[in-house]
């Protein structure tokens, strides 16, 4: 067997997967900011019908789930495996969507890299022959997130500035071994990278430095430049993070201003929506992943894009135990073009 | 790409995998039961030296972690991902412990499952082309679960006698795409079950129905028999899913008396340790599957081996909620020789 690695933390597909169909549901909020036009489904009930948030967010993530499965016109028995997680308490809100699947399933928790970690496994299982068709998915849900990770929402806590709102979103992706783009050609998997921030309101701070390790890894491993891309996203940055980035790559001589974008910092009108730093949570990149970024392949607006999920792999408990909180991020290279043999 | 699916949920290894190297780490409860001969290491700490349990629990697997790149006899700089996962809020046990490994991380949560889960995404990592050395790692620990899962430790309250008792306890693998045996040659991943138990008390009647649908899967899957394996092991189904999983395989005309063992009733001497209907954690199945499963099929004892960890994928909310107790198994299969080609 030829070896796929190039570089330290990348794989170069020699199969490159196809992104067959993307769904994404969102909650009422999200469907009220810039991207409201891009989504598949906007629920006005932020219970998505059931009597728990929890329960709401499974809910959501199953709706999704089946919406991917009608837009690839497959049945779910059809896929090989499911790749899912999320940041509830031992992911419940991915093993009560999945329930009753009847599916292979593998469960992830990645926190908000997620949806970027289940497209880097799936991908590889469908590249190295283990599997024809795949689902990527992952959620978060603002209300199950604010009542786990910090407050009650009754208290009608204060949040600081740099804060983000957890969206309450869903999105999934079928990959599968046939089909035309765009494609899953590249896959750049993140250590993680603690800088010390022990912030619990500042993730943007707390996960900057692992996206900048991850995207920059990934640019030494493929030997491409940030020009190479048409845009590049991180998950959930936000302000403080986002700028952090951008900031890194000008020491580095790079200046992305004109491609890179920040998922947290898409989703909202931060002024008008009042969210602060942005948005953040699973449900966020999965989210702009699944309507505008995937979308704007389809349409042919980007060639290549580089798609990077970030995540803080803290708990309340590690937080209280006055740990620091180490981030992760994980990059997948997503391109509606092949290029010629050697360059695949 | 030729497929190497077998069946609906199975995967045959075109290239094998070595299980390299192994090393278990256990607390002094563990160290006293059965196995004690057979463990690398026993701690009279239950804090590993910590100040908390919690953070017992990472300084235990990352010891774990340590000591198997030792016993593989590699720097851990040279592994091209850690697969790992615990039952702790956000996975945290492993994101600490591997916070400092510079390593490519992909967490994962499959409850007790773990062990199971992160060597069938790790050998297909390897079998595929993806990396020539992962880690597979996972842990449990009796302290920091009781009090997240049920009650704090100094309520000191009576166990029901279904009631199983959490491992402290930590396993690691380093797979290869280099080496002599053991090999991992065959995976068959579970779907999730749930059969409607609520009792969170009753783990075992919970996981069972996953336990057998795997493994009869798999033997639908490969066409094999349960005799064909010396030994199948399923990770923490104690006295009463065992049980019912013999009864089933029995209605199937399979006895399975002298063969079907599980981790859950080796680890303690179930009555003179007083822990009721036996062992569970992640930790369980791994520190047996990494001292005495391993170290048999070393020895010769064994040469085929069908390795099955159990998990349960409930949280606390969602038992408050009412919910009932999904259940999944992965499969392993473990064999010290590799058969003729056709065979592999």
């Amino acid at each position: 067997m030829k070896s796929k690695r190039i570089g330290k933390q990348t794989v170069k597909l020699t199969n490159p997967p196809t992104i067959t169909a993307w769904a994404s549901i969102v909650g009422k909020k999200e469907g009220e900011g810039p991207l409201r036009s891009e989504f598949d489904r906007i629920s006005e009930d932020s219970y998505f019908g059931q009597s728990t948030w929890e329960k709401g967010e499974s809910e959501m993530l199953k709706q999704c789930f089946h919406l991917v499965c009608d837009k690839a016109k497959i049945s779910s028995c059809e896929l090989d495996y499911i790749l899912s997680g999320d940041l509830l308490n031992q992911c419940v809100g991915s093993a009560f969507a999945m329930r009753d699947s009847n599916v292979p399933y593998f469960g992830l928790y990645g926190a908000c890299s997620t949806m970027a970690e289940s497209m880097s496994l799936g991908a590889m299982l469908v590249d190295g022959g283990f599997a024809h068709k795949v689902c990527a998915a992952t959620s978060s849900h603002f209300c199950s997130s604010e009542r786990q990770f910090r407050l009650p929402l009754e208290y009608g806590g204060q949040r600081t500035p740099t804060a983000q709102w957890t969206v309450t979103g869903s999105g999934a992706v079928v990959l599968s071994d046939t089909g035309a783009g765009p494609y899953v050609t590249h896959i750049t998997t993140g250590k993680i990278v603690d800088k010390g921030i022990t912030d619990g309101a500042n993730m943007g701070a707390a996960m900057a430095p692992s996206a900048y390790d991850t995207l920059s890894t990934h640019f030494k491993d493929t030997g491409r430049s940030p020009a190479y891309y048409d845009a590049i996203f991180t998950g959930d940055l936000g302000l403080i993070g986002h700028r952090a980035v951008l900031e890194q790559f000008q020491k580095d001589g790079y200046d992305l201003t004109d491609r890179y974008f920040d998922c947290g910092l898409l989703m909202f009108d931060l002024i008008k929506q009042d969210v602060h730093a942005g948005a953040s949570g699973c449900g966020c990149a999965a989210s702009v992943l699944c309507s505008h970024i995937l979308n704007n392949l389809k349409s042919g607006l980007w060639k290549r894009v580089l798609f990077s999920a970030t995540g803080a792999l803290l708990s309340s408990t590690s937080t209280m135990q006055g740990l620091s909180i180490p981030g992760i991020c994980h990059a997948v290279s997503i391109e509606s073009e092949l290029c010629n043999k050697e360059e695949i």
